[in-house]
């Protein structure tokens, strides 16, 4: 709503470089445009198929130059880094188990990352990838892009403004549906990586979501998961991946959690949701229905805070874009990552520090703490559910 | 909506007697409004206090004769069962230590009995109550009264249709507030049998609405719980008993579960909720808005089932008594329950076969049931949370 | 929830007697059930048809004495008035025509009255009815039901506490789908007296459910409705009578509003709404919801407030019965209606003043008023939707 | 979801240039997102101020190159004329009064136009560009952009079906909150051209808003507002533009219509919410939760129409852009206008026929009718809300 401040800065716009989504691909789009939507980054260079043919007539389909529409990775590394006009950012969407090594490559090159979740497959790459950041102080955004909803930003900042006071309950369900039935895939038609482990990582339904459940309870409640107590398993006949987790959890100050997740639910669609409840009050927020936030003060009548409007925190005020009621969706939640992104590597550009708020994204630490998570949550259900440390030690 | 099938059957209306639900309880009128509601029963004889002069003022004030305002249990059964018009049903509704000891006495009298849950506190007293009734014939209801809801018996029967298909996963969740703080009798102030367990029986939040839960998923999915892994605990800090509940199921057919109970969630009301998943779709209902079953189709456009509106199942239809749109609330539930008992006394008193339907609520072995699952989600919490068996052995 | 106020002043229940509302219809039981609730009231006496002999059998099938169940209104009247135990108040549920025969009855015997809407026909029946109650003091209740729930009175206690400033709009929309098709009686099956004006009064629409949205906005607003111009017709083709009505309004204060009426709305379930808007802030109630008000205050997140929750007006605690988040529904609606009047005839008897807020129901006069908004609204849908003058004149 | 269109028929993208829209206003960065949002535009030239320095130094900082950039709407329309990668299409985002001059321009200059609403603030003005428009073949889009929702237009293709059989009846409301005080510039703080009926034109409610909610009942229905009585006027004290207004409407097949259209709403927030009932039942949609829509069909279960979800209609599923769950919200609908003009375009650029459904977006004769529908509306309201007739002559 106000001036952009990336041009303000630099006098131009930041410059992305895509790996991965593909025209035909969810996530390719919704990276693009959410980088665009507040006119922070051009989307300048790309590899958009594994297929260096395809990748170069991809490229220019969705308006990149023929010269910047890349056959593969190393490619556009390497020519990118050798432009004075070359990309600031790199954004990945890339199968989980190429992250660590496009990852690895882009800090190499001294760029500033996004990343999509899971981080990577295993934890010794995970902390790897934290130990690179940490010591050359890259910007690394892992992309657990429902925090980026600004409704989700106001959950987070009334929790650390006390107004709930101690966290004493976090339930948090994500139930979907895509998978209610065997894939075409797993009917032996095409392929579908989801579905090979040696891709996905070791358990589909933890890697694919179960990690974007994990972050958002410990994003909300500023409290890490530190015990699970998991019931992993297939619900539907026939699979031979994981499609469910039912999980106990014990935050860092004791709180007690519940966890449910699934792509097995028959009639769902993208069922996101968290409940905070503490001494002093409870939020509930959901995914589908975005712009509301629903609190309910111990003594006093229950609230619904709208995005837009009265009564919100400045991290929910800065995220927001459009005005009252003309509803915000799933682009503009990515597109927040994005703008904290871009406000971050100005920062860095500049050699001056960054709004603090800004710099409140999902980063490589959140990332790698989603790959804990997820040996751990195997760990219990493999041990008759017994309570199984989650804590990342860095 | 048609003719009083207790007036047609019998020339004249049931007699029922109330023990426990005094003046100024929260239980008693709802016992007493839901039996009269559709005019099946009057409310004749009655016991409202443990104090035998204050029960026998308390019994006027609520419209029973003085002569059948009794001050003690033993007088109330030993007197009417001496009256040619005496009670054809006894309702109990007291602390749930002595509801062992009254349904007994009760059913020695040769009355039929509904009675608050739990059934009672201990297994082997479960055991004897459902040997008892299974022995004489005696109509006996566990009043888990949310089984009385027409949409929730609208979500049974669409299960048993097999619309469902297999069941794969149940979730319900029963969020209460009213404990959030610490009661008066905690810190000091009063009595409340609720926090002594000696009465309330080995666990307060499992006995309570635990129970509750327990029933319903049973009741809408037409599984029993065979298996538990659970957490339970108390999050009100200096409290003695525990509040808390999260629970990992796994039904007869392996279907996975999840349950949250808790009463003392800030902010929160009555949230009493359940989602079964299926197959071929999904149900929602929730308590406080339970004139509504949402029903999720795999492949077709979710739908709002609206009690009293079209393509509902003849138990959903039975259980209905005031037109669509006109709201019906827990006393109608409630009333459900009543009615259903009062199908089945008739039948017992002229020796005639009850429709099947009326005899579809909650009875002694589901009372037993309960009891069982305390018994087991306690062990497993005992044993970090290992998996325990659920079923009851009868 | 607390002592029975009846009991406590007459040491006894009040008795009332019902005209109309035989055992098939949908408005009989809900006076009777609502009556009986709360412990205020026993139904002693009725006649429950129009045929002396069915009337006769059908008070004993809903629990009357066989010598109370009377065949004639003349009979009942002129029997019950001759008992030391008559009944104090009459129940008046019969069709239309009847109602200012039977009130005046009534009133001529002394009895209290609870008349169903809307009050009469025609304005002069009802000016004669508001002259006789105010001369001889008698209770009166106009049984605009709605008023009853909780929540409304919350919403017309907000109003009255100056919360929401001026009023500046009120829009009220009562949109009902059981006439979305001819009904039987208007294929020439069988005889439906809604249909036919003589009994029904001259608009179907108005008499029947405008009279409600209309009493509704002036109970909540606290104003009346001052000028209307409408538009009044039939939109189901073949009806011939009306079934729709879109109103322009201005209140008292100059406030503009807006209606809309229906019972020819396919899909509709009985959705009577309203919607007020002062300077400060808005509310919203809707029936099939109603438990929860919603207000939108200036500058401050929206509220959702609760029926038994935190933040309430004494009008909707004392109108509360049940605790919060067992949802409470039409009867209970109903039923506070009747606890008003029993606190107001226990006044009248003992010689004592009630709290005003238990006189705070809908009246003879409220009644009145309908009955001249019909009149304006079909003179000014005459007029090519004129605008028209509706303060009734006392 | 599919391959970008205009890259495949053109081999590049089309080239948008746009008039207002400011850095700091709200609609600039909406229409250059939206243009921006599926790849089918790229925002190459404007003039965003009406100051010629201003607009120059803006151009750049939204991301134009410096030399495209322009000081004026002539200097833009006259350089990019000239130039071989001219823009084609022209959004014009200025206040209202300057639309026909705007528009006329860019019609004469050859180009294809997007122009906010009010098309125009005179009936002459709008008839002499629907006659340009006729005569040229260029394609022409007001921007109605709610009609941009996937489920709005699911809704206009479920009537076009005929599965609602007989519209019977409309109901819109636009009750938003922004003017529910006096603005600083009705304070005499700063201007603000909203305010400014030369400007404004001659009805702010009706001009602003009001048009919205017209097109909207059009567009769904499939039928023109045929007549109307209304009531317009002014609900804040102190104000001199019109706020409100109530309309009672009969479209062109006789159903009946009402329209409640407010700024002035204390607490509201972007309420634009439509319902629709015909002969086999109804629809409700609402602008703050775009992405369900309410069917409600006779004697069936009602349903959630779902954005993305099954059961849905060609209209609605070419308006999709992500996967179902993923909100999305009002940027979404206004690519969609966008998407659908890009169609068009390049239909004309290569001279071929568009798909008919790409050719359904709001059109200058709508724009025009707009005009009209203010026009009829002031005129009833000065006459004591007569029927006033409301059909667009050509």
């Amino acid at each position: 709503m106000a001036t952009n401040p990336v041009f303000a800065a630099l006098g131009r716009r930041l410059r992305l470089g895509v790996i991965g989504g593909g025209p035909d691909s969810f996530i390719g789009i919704v990276h693009r445009s959410a980088a665009r939507l507040e006119e922070r980054f051009d989307v300048v260079a790309g590899v958009l198929s594994s297929d260096p043919e395809r990748s170069r007539a991809a490229g220019q389909s969705v308006g990149l130059d023929a010269s910047r529409s890349y056959g593969t990775a190393e490619e556009m590394l390497e020519q990118e880094s050798g432009r004075p006009d070359g990309i600031d950012v790199l954004a990945i969407m890339t199968p989980n188990e190429s992250h660590f090594r496009l990852c690895s490559a882009a800090l190499d090159r001294g760029l500033d990352v996004v990343c999509e979740k899971p981080l990577c497959n295993r934890l010794d790459e995970a902390l790897d990838l934290v130990r690179r950041v940490e010591k050359s102080g890259q910007v690394f955004c892992a992309a657990f892009a429902y925090t980026g909803y600004p409704m989700v930003r106001q959950a987070r900042a009334m929790v650390g403004s006390g107004v709930l006071g101690e966290i004493r309950m976090v339930q948090v369900e994500y139930v979907q549906g895509h998978l209610a039935r065997l894939t075409e895939s797993e009917q032996g038609k095409g392929q579908n990586w989801h579905m090979d482990t040696a891709i996905a990582g070791p358990s589909l339904i933890l890697g694919d979501i179960g990690t974007h459940a994990h972050h958002l309870a410990a994003f909300v409640t500023q409290q890490q998961v530190a015990r699970v107590g998991a019931d992993l398993g297939t619900v539907v006949p026939g699979r031979h991946v994981d499609d469910y987790v039912g999980l106990l959890m014990r935050l860092e100050n004791g709180a007690r959690g519940i966890m449910w997740v699934t792509q097995a639910a028959a009639g769902a669609e993208h069922g996101l949701r968290i409940r905070v409840i503490g001494e002093y009050g409870a939020l509930e927020w959901q995914q589908e229905h975005p712009n509301q936030l629903h609190y309910a003060p111990l003594d006093r009548p229950a609230q619904v805070l709208s995005r837009g409007g009265p009564g919100l925190e400045a991290a929910a005020i800065r995220a927001t874009h459009i005005a009252i009621g003309h509803p915000e969706g799933f682009r503009e939640a990515f597109a927040n990552l994005y703008c904290d992104v871009a406000e971050a590597t100005v920062a860095r550009l500049i050699g001056q520090p960054a709004d603090p708020l800004a710099l409140d994204f999902p980063n490589v630490v959140d990332g790698a703490r989603g790959v804990k998570f997820v040996e751990a949550a195997i760990a219990s259900s493999r041990a008759d559910g017994a309570w199984t440390d989650c804590i990342l030690e860095l």
